[in-house]
């Protein structure tokens, strides 16, 4: 396929990489030059505009920082909807709220432009390796179209649902994470403000109902205090705003994720944005006076 | 072993009967003839009151629903500490606060009553088909003597530390199992109120970083609404107030468990006390005018 | 002076009422045209766009929604930054976002047009009775130049500060004022849920240092369940968004504030969206089986 | 009258010597021997026990600092229930949970002593003042027989119900105190935050339906990080597991008071204990990183 692909960053670049690899051909587009030449460099076609890389491409990729972003380079001046052929396919990949996801499909419908919301979740590690999930919303009949390239990135792929859909379970997941990492922080606080050995009591937890993934992946890391990243509290930061905007459109009211979304704007104000976002467990020792 | 078990409830009943099946003389007491009658008819030996259960034995098992009946059958007129030998062993299974097993440690080594506290999870299933998981806390010494009790009863047995130590696990095990379910009950509210199909969604979860133990087991249970324990509300909530009193103690502040604590409590106060404790999901939805 | 006046709804048609009993030529814009020939009725001057009330108005204020109508109305085609001439001031008395006041005033000094932000709390009753609450951000000759403006609509009238101060204490405001219904109204289930008159125990409460304005105004008639309003639920809502984006972008963690945005949603989401916001109670009560 | 008076220490003393002042024969028991030395230096008797204290007074007071030191004096061996006599009244002024206060009130009856819960409020200022808040639980015709030794202390003396209901309005009070303290540090965060001038945001929110008592007694010394006590953290957190006791047997979801227990539960843990309690703020601070 002719592909354009907006956005050659942490994520975007290994992703974009891919499906070169997988033979399509991809026109690529950053604001920094020096991303899009790293590209070319790669067996990538080095685009100068977002309309440029648009121009004769059946599928857009789109992979931002957030809302705002996504909102410049579709809805803006010289932006997706204004370069791309009646019956592209857009796939905007990044992570943001539901009713932007919302809002560009209408805009594009209105120009005969067909729109996916494909979110991700693996980071870093799941682009290079390809290995990412990829939650899709959107017509079903454009997510089958879309196969090739989400086969291209990622392992698990899954239609979920109408515009936006993408959006709201991957905020769905990123609550249940941030929460999950909260929890496992207090009871880790719990556990040596009592004397207890914490790596031998989150064993014990690891073994029962309380199971999760984070423990299997993190205890060691969390309880030897090791938080290089893996995903960063900045990010997870924004990821918990998503949550809490998608629950205000769903009209729903949702406590747990209204105080995990305070819990991490505290790591990122305490200044451990950077960190990965196990380092939640810095919060939790600061309440404590244990840190 | 000659050993004297108190409490033969839901829980302690299939207990003690599995250290009669491993060849132990157990006295089994309960408050209600009926049960010990019950237990008597499967080979234990019926005691009429505490001191007589315990009068003679090695090992003093208890088993009772929280620390007020811990405290009364221990400390108690006629309790355990009045009748027991010196250097019987005295293992409460019971879930209560580390205090007050700590407490009921000094009170024994007064008399040279050895204690351990072992509460369990895994609930009545695992009771009966003696899969427990249980926490010791403890003297490394009384936690090998006491390992043919605890092989007749669990799979997973660990010692966790000093005495309450097995409590503080159990309490760090209940706040992070109460606050998945808090957080998938979001999750799923989200989900349903923005028009995705919450069992899909799931799904998805489940095969990423969100992935626990409660989303393998109990996510299709939940979506369906079917709430049959389980583990009932009652108890969770018990717990929660356990998990607090303990974070009081270990003077740290832990807020999210403050939070499930009153998710909890409503979920009680809404009249689920004795549905499973996946039925939080009820509260979520009732927060959201969607129940 | 010549005063444009965008917006006629239950606040602004009685503030631009009294902008012209004060004597100013008062031009009124609002989408409806009734309204616009409602106050044609009562002196001031009907526009048929924003562009024609904004045309030779020494002074624009909106009175708007939201952020979306202020942005649309101020920056979009045919906004007041096209038609308003270079040294004219516009004043928001929009509850907004501070981040779209700074940017709106940002905007506007591009054009040579000056911005204050001036939210107000009082509700109807204070708009009516030209008694409101002006919270202005801003230049302080801004300030000074608007002062004949505020004088005739408020009593309480402080420049708190630059560009978006203004929002920020309205923000400030409707957090701790929410917040005060949530814990009188889990005052008042507790009380009544222990056997405990609420009344008597609300009127010792308020002699006290728990004494406040909520207490003196709103304890009669949240103890006898009347909610008519006031100040809506919807509104209250709105706002509380406002504070929790106003804390994302300061770039602080307030978890109290998280806590009462979901109570107010799950108010709204109940249904009691038209309610007064001492209809919070309804919520508490709802969370303890009581409602 | 004869009167007992146990617990003789920062508000207890003063109590007590206003007592003696009123005309009353007060004989007065604490655990220091220093404290009831001088309590007689100041025409008070000296009592050796609790038991020579209690034996012959028509009224006892206890003012002691939580449920396990009442428990033991009340209900302990040598205490109260054993040497008074019958028809003595028993006024417990200290604030405990409900349940001890219904549980000491049943127990005493069973002796025929009549006992009123009658917890205050005003602090340390308010005992020297004799100007403290009464709240008072227990049997009409008791709350009349203790007037006189309830207007020698306090100025507010309100009966608000049945034995317990004392403590559950103290604990009203205190969760929505402590709650206020909580909201109006989020609110000075976020104006400092912003930008805004702290001192004036808080004039303005002073003035309009936020506006509470520890806005006009407490804004300038929070705005100027002045925490010398007043009321202290240490006793403050005491409160609240007060509050989320009495929640818990009053089977209520109390989702603010649980979340505004964590907090003043971090002020303690950060060791700001011996700070009044309106440093609360420090915890915000911190959690904002601006501490």
């Amino acid at each position: 396929m002719r592909i354009a692909f907006i956005g050659l960053g942490i994520m975007g670049m290994p992703m974009a990489k891919h499906l070169v690899a997988a033979g399509h051909t991809v026109s690529g587009y950053n604001r920094s030059r020096a991303k899009v030449d790293e590209f070319a460099a790669e067996g990538g076609t080095a685009a100068a505009s977002v309309a440029e890389a648009v121009t004769g491409a059946e599928v857009v990729v789109t992979m931002l920082p957030n809302h705002p972003e996504v909102e410049g380079v579709v809805l803006g001046q010289g932006g997706v909807l204004e370069s791309a052929e009646p019956g592209a396919l857009l796939i905007d990949m990044s992570t943001i709220r539901p009713e932007t996801s919302i809002a560009i499909a209408e805009a594009a419908g209105e120009k005969g432009i067909r729109v996916l919301d494909a979110p991700v979740s693996g980071g870093e590690a799941g682009a290079k390796q390809a290995a990412l999930s990829i939650m899709v919303g959107g017509e079903e009949a454009d997510f089958t179209a879309a196969r090739p390239v989400f086969e291209a990135l990622g392992k698990t792929i899954v239609h979920v649902g109408p515009h936006g859909a993408g959006q709201v379970v991957k905020a769905a997941n990123q609550l249940v994470v941030g929460g999950i990492y909260g929890l496992v922080s207090e009871a880790i606080v719990l556990m040596e403000a009592s004397g207890v050995d914490a790596k031998t009591g989150l064993d014990v937890l690891a073994g029962g109902l309380a199971a999760n993934r984070i423990l299997d992946l993190k205890r060691e890391s969390m309880v030897a205090r090791q938080f290089q990243p893996g995903f960063r509290i900045d990010l997870h930061h924004k990821d918990m705003g998503i949550a809490t905007d998608a629950a205000r459109q769903a009209d729903v009211s949702l406590p747990m994720t209204g105080l995990v979304a305070q819990l991490l704007a505290a790591a990122r104000a305490m200044g451990h944005g950077s960190l990965d976002h196990s380092a939640l467990l810095k919060v939790v020792e600061q309440l404590s006076g244990r840190a």
